[in-house]
């Protein structure tokens, strides 16, 4: 193997090495079967698989290797950033300052031609002026929601989540699959009607 | 929202919610920070941007969304067929029926056309025909190997692996990225030569 090719397959594997800490990120929406809260690794897989089998309700023909791309790297930057919750006000506030700083440096451990696709998709995501990065945005707020109606409300009810607070934050499912947000309302009605969500 | 779409939706839902189970299936391969072992479905996410990042040696031009889909599915039919130790010899003999019903089951709850593409997308895996089915295949290698000798060959060691069935284990590397088994032989040497791994 030449020098060259070595010392970029070598940044090339660090970056692959820092990434496995994604795994150890706690979200607060929890596995379906309860048995503990899900880490921000899986739930990309998970919605890798969301985008592979929902594309179809997004409203315009997608480039689906593009929505894999922003889902497969968006919650990368939580690493040092940490997992804001979308109900969290004050981390909000901060939210968006501290993933800059960890795309800043996560993504700048690729050879900077891969650094800057990747933190073109991650940029991308977090715009959301695509109809790519919209449904993106539109399935990771529909996850999490799901996983809430599943398991009567899990982070819901430890949050004290309202119903005008779960239509207020996932907005971005209507933007992004017009058709999915039936479906959210659906099941935030019912939750709201079990007494899992709060009005 | 009709009722052929209602239908639909609900089938596509509900593989979602079934594959959430691949989150519960723990693997031999541990996590970096030697917490706790990897499961299944962060391991998917992790071998996608394995893809994202190392297309660049296969020895083809690679379809990405292909090798994408491939990473992305190939291992949800451990959720009825468990993890088995490519080292696991007894399993391994039983392996290929087992997964193979899983596929039967799984998939179906998928809408018949989606069933078929994703589908074909882990017997294009399993068949390793193509250099899209090669690469990720070798990437699958690739990941666990790694993780062993970068935590002291955690896994090796509790299984008693020698540096010969390394070797016979893992020559898919060679098959699908032929310069990444150079990598690959670097780092299984210098384990052996560090007590990581058995002479």
């Amino acid at each position: 193997m030449s020098e060259a090719i070595a010392g970029r397959l070598r940044e090339q594997i660090e970056f692959l090495c820092a990434i496995d800490e994604l795994k150890s990120v706690q979200r607060q929406t929890t596995l379906l079967d309860g048995s503990r809260r899900e880490n921000s690794a899986e739930h990309s897989w998970h919605l890798a698989l969301y985008a592979l089998v929902l594309a179809e309700y997004a409203d315009d023909d997608l480039d689906l290797g593009r929505v894999l791309r922003m889902v497969l790297v968006h919650d990368i930057v939580e690493i040092d950033a940490g997992d804001t919750y979308i109900y969290d006000e004050q981390g909000q506030e901060t939210k968006e300052e501290r993933e800059r700083q960890a795309a800043d440096r996560l993504f700048a451990l690729l050879p900077d031609d891969q650094a800057g696709v990747l933190r073109a998709a991650w940029d991308e995501f977090e715009e959301r002026r695509t109809p790519e990065a919209r449904f993106a945005y539109a399935i990771d707020r529909l996850q999490p929601l799901l996983h809430n109606h599943r398991t009567h409300g899990f982070a819901w009810r430890r949050h004290g989540i309202t119903v005008d607070q779960v239509y207020d934050k996932n907005h971005p499912i209507r933007d992004g699959a017009p058709r999915l947000w039936e479906l959210a309302r659906e099941l935030v009605e019912k939750s709201a009607q079990r007494g899992d969500l709060k009005r």
